[in-house]
């Protein structure tokens, strides 16, 4: 006993000695318990004790399903609290100010705007040579139709990943679609009609939101906590007051809020839906890019009727030039494959076979494992320097997986006007206002934090945080 | 004078001499008046006159827009009347059976239920060598979107090539798709919602009847002359009649009818449309792969208020495999632009630098030509291979360009069943009620030619017929 302590605490002071000596940064993740035990070979529960010692030092902070993360100090941003739309559905129309943002992205902006990994993370090597490798063996993939669902080999692949999701597809359950954004047109349309009301969190990303734009379909914003999740009193609340067609969710790594849900809510979500006979759309393009040790899985882990149509893709994992993403329908998967055909007959089969041969080749959980570190890493460099910089009073997202911080600047900041101000200093980022269909979050922003950090990355923040002071 | 009348009879003569002798089949096409003059050394009118003889000898036939032809012998099928659809808009409820037909693809099939170019006549070394070094000299194509317009030199070179279309358009003007299918969806959600009509050919293409189905936009059938394209008449009494919300024809080699409108109902049609502020969606997929000298214009060569909306693609021409096309929506360019970003995001870079090095370098006319030639000779073939062993009272379109045939067996034969029996026998075919929201074409067909012509696909036709007959 005696010893364990003196082992507790000679492994919190080794942690809290890297912290001071700024080999561990504020943000930043502190070893996992599992390879803390193992690299110091002592049991699960000394290091437990440890990271709560440096809990009640206020040196760390538990994240659920993240790990541990040594704490920002001076200003210690803290984190938005849980969002309050109106519980009425609302028609969206946030089109205009989306192109905005889209025609903001140019060489030379610091892109906190866009969501879409740099080419520096990307296997290019890998990719050129699996590129020309199938081009030269198999000639037909360049001038063939290959019809939905799709390449077969493709779908065997993302089949056997779907064991890592605790899903267990097969390659039938799977259609091939032109990344995850046409996945979840195709649910969208597969379930839902003009006129109809779907909810969704509250913030969404802005694509679900302009999906439902483009068809005449309401958009009902569900509270949503930023570490937590969706407010599954507030949807059932919902489902009771309102007909509702469907669900679009994202339990793992939300855009924008990070969050990603714990599996008891997942399963609680999956049960209220299926009860009901509301179809569940999950967004699970962020999934494979945790920050904890387990992949978190998506709420069609625990579908036992087909009421969950998984989406995900490859764009931000592989290569988003391809645009390869996928959807498991459930019991809808018929009327999703022939919407398929609808609207864009096939995908290219050169690129199905790369990625195929990416995923079959053992390549794909190196690569992930490698964003995974660069993404939060960058992430948690980004909140840093956001901490420091911006507003005091401004609030940050902690989030458990993906690129992308959610910022809450005080109230009187506005952000469509600051994106304008961004914008003419070559800095581009999200404006709140896009993250709703109720003109919500005026004094939020989106940032994305895929571009590798440099002293270019940290100046644009600074600026950025200036501007947000003139504001006020 | 007597010195040309010897002349036109020689000419006359030899040509006859090689319709007798075989080397010029039934249904394929006798040179062009202008190569023969300069082959000859003997004026236009010398030729003109001698085709005018052969013409009356009952040797040849001229096609409108496609030159003169070799006339079929015993039987000589005859051509479809024009068609009757139903004067009320309908919804459309074909997708059960399009679903059928596209599973009826397999290898050992006879496809003539599909309608994509083989293989064999795209240029595959080419784009193999394309993909290799555009993967090697441009790597961040394979992990970068590119957002909607799309890749910036491939629009060049399509608007370089509009040229030829008359239509003179900027690269501005062009907005890169997934095929032709998604730049049609793009285009009827641009400019209908669910509940309005629009107006189409009578039979038409499938795939825009199922885009009408899956948006709940009821379709209104206008009758159509085999030859001469859609009924202006009975398109202005439609107009008059009922609220349209838009047109979509396809003015050049029509699916299935194979007919080329001419520029002048094409100019009546742009203007017509025009007037009443009614947006024309014009498919233009197989324009370049018409039979006669000149290319076609398409209608929008005749539009002056970005009235039309036009659609085309590189999946019939170059490579199927890419599901690379393009849309030029004149006034709804931004509305269109946004829908393409929700709708897919982007389409793949590699792919796009890949066809517009491809424009770039004049593989692509040697490649139309060849095209032209084969699938002009294929469904020459085909044609002379129905009308011999078809049922008696089969009659087939004359197409003037494209690789389709449209068969009209006599009444009482039942396409739907003659497609089971078929599909039995390894042979596919597209049933006629798929071509129609309203029922019709049950007795009709439609045979896609892009199979090299062999001994296989002869016996295919053999088998058909006596199918065919048998339902008699």
């Amino acid at each position: 006993m005696t010893q364990e302590i003196v082992l507790y605490e000679t492994v919190a002071n080794s942690i809290s000695g890297m912290i001071s000596a700024g080999t561990l940064r504020p943000g930043e993740r502190v070893p996992s318990v599992r390879r803390l035990s193992s690299q110091r070979r002592v049991s699960i529960a000394t290091v437990l004790r440890a990271y709560e010692v440096l809990e009640n030092r206020g040196l760390i902070e538990a994240r659920p399903n993240a790990g541990y993360y040594v704490r920002h100090r001076s200003p210690p941003a803290g984190e938005p609290s849980i969002s309050n739309p109106p519980a009425a559905p609302h028609l969206v129309g946030i089109s205009a100010l989306v192109q905005k943002v889209l025609d903001s992205r140019r060489p030379g902006v610091v892109s906190f705007g866009a969501a879409c990994p740099g080419p520096d993370h990307m296997p290019t090597t890998k990719l050129q040579r699996l590129i020309s490798s199938i081009a030269r063996r198999k000639p037909l993939s360049l001038t063939h139709y290959v019809l939905p669902p799709g390449n077969e080999e493709l779908r065997r692949q993302i089949a056997r990943k779907s064991l890592d999701l605790g899903c267990n597809l097969a390659a039938s359950d799977i259609i091939v679609t032109h990344g995850c954004m046409e996945a979840l047109n195709l649910c969208v349309r597969a379930v839902a009609k003009p006129g109809d009301s779907i909810a969704l969190e509250s913030p969404t990303y802005f694509g679900l939101l302009q999906i439902l734009e483009s068809m005449g379909v309401k958009a009902l914003e569900i509270p949503t906590h930023p570490r937590e999740g969706i407010s599954l009193e507030a949807l059932e609340f919902a489902l009771d007051r309102s007909r509702i067609a469907a669900v679009i969710a994202m339990p793992n790594a939300q855009n924008p809020l990070g969050f990603t849900m714990s599996d008891d809510n997942k399963k609680r979500l999956v049960k209220l839906l299926d009860r009901r006979g509301v179809p569940l759309i999950e967004d699970d393009v962020y999934g494979d890019l945790h920050y904890g040790d387990e992949r978190p899985l998506p709420a069609k882990a625990f579908d036992r009727s087909g009421n969950v149509m998984l989406c995900s893709s490859f764009t931000k994992t592989v290569a988003p030039g391809f645009r390869l993403g996928w959807v498991a329908p459930g019991r809808w998967h018929a009327k999703v494959q022939m919407l398929k055909f609808i609207n864009s007959v096939g995908c290219p089969e050169l690129l199905q076979l790369a990625v195929a041969e990416f995923l079959a080749n053992g390549g794909y959980d190196r690569q992930l494992r490698g964003l995974r570190r660069v993404f939060r890493d960058q992430v948690s460099r980004v909140s840093a320097a956001v901490s420091e910089h911006f507003p005091s009073g401004t609030r940050i997202t902690r989030p458990a997986g993906g690129f992308i911080l959610w910022v809450e600047l005080p109230e009187g900041c506005n952000s469509e006007e600051l994106f304008q101000q961004a914008i003419r200093n070559n800095i581009s980022l999200g404006p709140g206002v896009l993250f709703s269909a109720t003109d919500r979050y005026r004094n939020c922003i989106r940032m994305g934090c895929a571009e590798p950090w440099s002293p270019r990355i940290e100046q644009a923040i600074v600026k950025l945080g200036g501007l947000a002071q003139r504001q006020l």
